[in-house]
Formats: structure tokens, C-alpha cells, sequence
């Protein structure tokens, strides 16, 4: 393993070739980072958390015939993907008012919105991600009208899976970031669902007292980051009932 | 006239209520504002200019059947529009990246764009009229989807006309913006162009020099705006050949 080729290293993950073709490994780092990378820092135990919570989601979206990129987790810290060629954008589905939405357009935050809204940001760190239209999109050859329709279509029904999920476990889904990849099979391609999902890729609210078991316990100090996410695998039931990952160190490590 | 009431001032023009139920009155005022009215001037003439501008354009697009709130000039700095329930969108068609494109996305002013781009900003001095997309539109009820696509369409035939116009008179057509309103004819809701189509709402480039013809000159302090105004009337035969303004002052003032 040691020798194995990383083909792509970003701010929370890296990618390393995978054991056949058209696979390759996802490795989860400790890192944390926010607004473009000026605020840093190194959550222990992150990683490992994210990882099984993306599988946990990834693998519920499989179930329901919403295809992505898992195939299966290798280790506390790395799962197996499907290779897919990145479609540059993120793409945000928002249920209720937070975060730039909230800023840009002066509604305060915790306003549930009239209905879903999904918006596209171009990814593209120098220019610190700017939101585009599907009217950019298209122009500049991102991805194809088709593309976007499919990549709505998935956002949707991600969004109503982990509404479900997460109201079960008594948490409020503000908002969530997925990105989408394309594959073939044979001359045929599909979009599906790529990178993660995780408390770094959602807005999680606690229902009844509106505490953040988000990243932005990281992006606006609110606490410990570990133990938010901790909350959030225990409540998936990925952690047993009661843990916190503290008394279970070799779960995190 | 001195008694008539105002009915709305914004930066650039007053609107005061028109004789017939129905109609307003639409003053061309000579102020500058750009950055969000952050910089501020008062160009002797503009008003003027922007006033015949404008009627020239909304004419002949109710020539082509665009329907249009223009009904007839009144005086040198008024004209005689239908009233109508603005939609609170500024919409922006590119050609040609330019300005806050060619910023957020990284192009360089002057690429051309691979097809028109239309854009929506939300209509709020105090949020400095954010970037918006049919999603936020429809989710706040700003404008139904049959609206959008209404605008969409009005928007992609004023390019057509407005780029054949420029083409015509030797100016590029980079980008430009409108706004819409609504009308009723009875139960039934048309969509019409409304504000003012002029300097202030273009990007003009000359063809053969790309000495830029709009706000630009103003914005980014690159010489006299009456100058460019009164150019680009010239050259849509509104005022005499060869004038530029200063020789007939009667007609700019």
C-alpha cells in the first residue's frame, strides 16, 4: 500500500489508484478546513468518522437504487469507489434558510423555505467556488442539459432519502452538498452520486434544540467538531448507542 | 405638472403618476450611481440622452412585437409609459464576458461566449441585488415558472434586435440588461419590458476600437460619459450626423 499512486489529494481526502481499473481508493484526512482553505485546522478522529457515515449513507442510497460511487470500506480511514469522471460543480440542496443563502438574500437563518432549492457552485478554489447557473453551465460545457436534469433528479431523491434519515434520528436537514461523476457502461453514461456525504458535506440541526452537529462547529467555533460528528455516527446507529468515540478510542483511531 | 404625484425615485429616474388611469410618467434623470450608487455623479445630458435612447429602442421593439411599456415621448427628459407590476429581477443577457462574468468566473473581458447567457440578480439595494436562479425565483414566488420562461424569451429576442441594431451602427453588443413587469388585458397576464434600454443598462463596445460607449466610461473613470451617450445616439440617427452634443445644446438640455 505503501507504494500506490495518489491521483488526486484535496483538502479533506485523497485518492489513490485502486486495486483494478476503473476503481480507486478514498482516503478520509483528519483535516478540516473552511472558507476556501483560510481557516485549518486537525480534528482527530474526523476521517475516520466521515468515512463510515458516507458509507452508511452511500450504501442506504444503493439500496434504494440511487447509484454512486461506494463500493465497499477498506479500512477505519479508506473505502473502495467507482471511478467517474468529476463533474465540476457543487451541487447544494437547501430545505431551509443557513449559511450564504441566508447572507446573499437577507433571510434569516432557520427559515424553512417555500420548497428545496438547488443551487450550483463551480469548483474552482481560485475564484472561491462562484455560484453558476445551469445557464453557465451549459454554455461553458461543465456538463450537458441532460446532465443537469439528471444530476436534479438525483439531488432530489438524495434529499428526500436523508431528510427521512435524518429526521428519524431526531436531526433537521438544512442543507447537504453532493457532486456527481459520470460513468459508462459501454457506450451508455450515467451520472451518479460521487465525493461523500457526510457532517462536512451537511447542515445537521438537533430537532429539538437547534444545536449544530455540523462543520460549522468548525467554521463558527461552537465546540468540539469530534464530538458533533460522533453525535451524528451515534445516532445512525454506526456507533453503538450511548458511545461518544471517547470511550471508544479504537473506533476513531 | 408641479403638483403631479410621485409615485416611486430611484437612482436614475422618477416616476410621477401619468394622466389616464393606467399610465406613469418616467423622468430621465442626469445622475451617474454605480457600485451600488457607492460612486455618484451628475452628467449633464444624460438624462436627456438615456430619454431618446430609450424611446428609439422600445419603438422599434414594438415594431418587431416586443411588447414593451414605452407609449410616447413627452418632453426632453419624460416619457409617457404604461404602468405595470415590476417583477424585482434585473435580467442580464451576455454575449460577451465582461464586468462581474469575466470576476466570478475567471474569463478574461472580451472572450466571446460560447451562446448567450442570461442571468437573474434579485432587485435589493441593501443586499447589492445578489445573483439569483430560477430556483430561488420560483421558491419565493418573485416569478412563476411561466414567467421565467416568458422573460427568457422576450430577453432572447431583444438580443437578437439589440445585436443586429449595434451590428448595424458598427458597436458590439456585449451584454445588457432588462426588466419586466407584468400587465393585464383583462384576466389575461402578459409579460412586457419595462425600465429603460440605454447606456446605462448596455455594454457597447466599438466594433473596429473596443472604446467602450456605456456606464463603463463612467465606472471605471475612462473619460466624458455624455461624450459616449451622445455618440451612441448619433449613430442610431437620433441626433444629427456628426453632432456629439455640444454643438446643439438645446437638445441635450
Amino acid at each position: 500500500m505503501a507504494r500506490r499512486r495518489m491521483v488526486y489529494e484535496g483538502k479533506a481526502k485523497i485518492l489513490y489508484e485502486g486495486p483494478e481499473p476503473g476503481t480507486l481508493i478514498q482516503y478520509f484526512k483528519d483535516d478540516a478546513t473552511a472558507f476556501n482553505a483560510q481557516k485549518h485546522d486537525v480534528i482527530d478522529g474526523k476521517g475516520v468518522l466521515n468515512n463510515r457515515i458516507s458509507e452508511h449513507i452511500m450504501t442506504a442510497l444503493t439500496s434504494i437504487g440511487v447509484p454512486n460511487h461506494f463500493i465497499r470500506r477498506i479500512n477505519m480511514r479508506e473505502q473502495l469507489i467507482r471511478a467517474c469522471e468529476i463533474i465540476p460543480l457543487e451541487v447544494v440542496v437547501r430545505n431551509v434558510a443557513a449559511g450564504s443563502l441566508s447572507k446573499r438574500l437577507g433571510i434569516e437563518e432557520g427559515t424553512p423555505l417555500p420548497r428545496p432549492i438547488i443551487e450550483f457552485y463551480y469548483k474552482d478554489d481560485a475564484l472561491g467556488d462562484p455560484m453558476v447557473t445551469e445557464e453557465h453551465i451549459v454554455a461553458f460545457n461543465w456538463a450537458s442539459q441532460q446532465d443537469i436534469d439528471d444530476i436534479i433528479s438525483l439531488a432530489l431523491r438524495v434529499n428526500d432519502f436523508l431528510s427521512g434519515l435524518f429526521t428519524g434520528v431526531g436531526i433537521r436537514l438544512v442543507d447537504f452538498k453532493i457532486e456527481c461523476g459520470r460513468i459508462w457502461d459501454g457506450d451508455y453514461q450515467r451520472i451518479i452520486v460521487a465525493d461523500e456525504i457526510s457532517p462536512d458535506s451537511c447542515r445537521l440541526w438537533d430537532i429539538k434544540t437547534g444545536q449544530k452537529l455540523d462543520k460549522d462547529v468548525f467554521r463558527r467555533d461552537l465546540g468540539s467538531l469530534a464530538d458533533a460528528y460522533t453525535e451524528v455516527a451515534r445516532r445512525l446507529g454506526i456507533l453503538p448507542e450511548g458511545g461518544n468515540g471517547k470511550r471508544g478510542p479504537k473506533l476513531v483511531h
